[in-house]
């Protein structure tokens, strides 16, 4: 009689090459988040300001996600930051060995940290983990307040939240307390950080959030 | 020897289902259009408006797809407009047979248009046909100018596009020009209609497009 005594949790395809991709972070101490977001929300806005908010500190690369083209990657190398451009070709949403193809090319032992911004979606991103230390979620001011009703999944698998745009708040009818008190029913406690990425305000408190968690894994 | 001398095309589920909607679509001269966007771009307050514009002249409908939450069909409700909303369960966009039940509870002897609000996603929704006539792809200001490079699929598989926020010009840095070209590359000569939804501004050249599709379908 055999006994199984072990449950052998069955990874399929995408979780097993995750894996690997999480040795190798772990490995060379890099800590990777993963933005979700929808189109438009401003993911490439929000790099940007982590990078000028950062860079001083930490050695940081960008992983940029899209179906098609290459305009964010030429956005963030015109800034100075090393990108590497991955085209899903219609897929609409990374995958573990499509982070494995672009860690190929970076230098990891060099670097503190990897920002992966994921296809503009707020559905099938959350599905999927890539190897990633967390997934931080954004929104933007003119999305509207509703968005956690109608896409829960997002702001469940978020470590944080960043809200976007705030600088347009008096053009939108958003209602930040609404907005607030549903990611913390849907996420109790998880960190909600209001910025305006184009202009710099509040990124702060994000990127010192970031920094404690870039910190704990460079130990 | 058996000759095949048909190609015989092998329409999976959807599409098969798809066809059973249209069918039905036909016999009732109901004109269905199918409205894809991202979470955010107004596609609730488009439908708003334009039921605004042609309520008086059309008997309307609308169909609400989101993940979980009740919030669309509640607004339409409320505005006196006939609204059946379905929830994918976590799917990332409507298919064949979500449409075809909601189809079952709706008055179709006596409707001109049903419009369909598709989940937030400006890349799943683009490949699903679920008997419509028509998909419009609806992009708002704030989501930027180059999302067609991004996403053009989408921009592709819409018989017109709507560009939704054009209230918030000045607050954003948005090249209509530029969108315009790209939008013309990826599918020249379709239509490009600039509207303010929640102001009713630029709407009545968008429903007249509307109501002539609408009028073929009734002869």
């Amino acid at each position: 009689m055999t006994t199984i005594d072990m449950e052998q949790k069955i990874l399929d395809k995408n979780d097993r090459i995750a894996q690997e991709n999480r040795k190798r972070l772990d490995e060379n101490h890099v800590f990777v988040v993963n933005l979700l977001a929808s189109p438009g929300a401003g993911k490439t806005s929000t790099i940007l300001a982590t990078v000028r908010q950062l860079r001083d500190m930490f050695n940081i690369a960008v992983i940029e996600g899209d179906l098609a083209s290459n305009v964010d990657s030429i956005t963030m190398k015109e800034a100075g930051i090393p990108a590497v451009q991955i085209n899903t070709a219609g897929t609409c949403h990374l995958e573990a060995d499509m982070l494995s193809r672009a860690l190929d090319v970076l230098d990891l032992p060099n670097l503190d940290l990897i920002i992966i911004e994921n296809v503009g979606n707020l559905v099938c991103t959350a599905d999927f983990y890539l190897g990633e230390d967390a997934k931080v979620m954004i929104l933007s001011v003119p999305e509207g307040d509703d968005k956690p009703l109608k896409y829960p999944g997002m702001f469940q698998v978020a470590e944080a939240v960043i809200l976007n745009k705030m600088d347009t708040l008096p053009v939108f009818d958003f209602d930040v307390k609404a907005f607030e008190d549903e990611v913390d029913n849907l996420n109790p406690g998880a960190p909600i950080f209001h910025i305006a990425a184009t202009k710099d305000d509040g990124v702060k408190e994000w990127t010192d959030w970031l920094t404690e968690k870039i910190e704990a894994v460079a130990e």
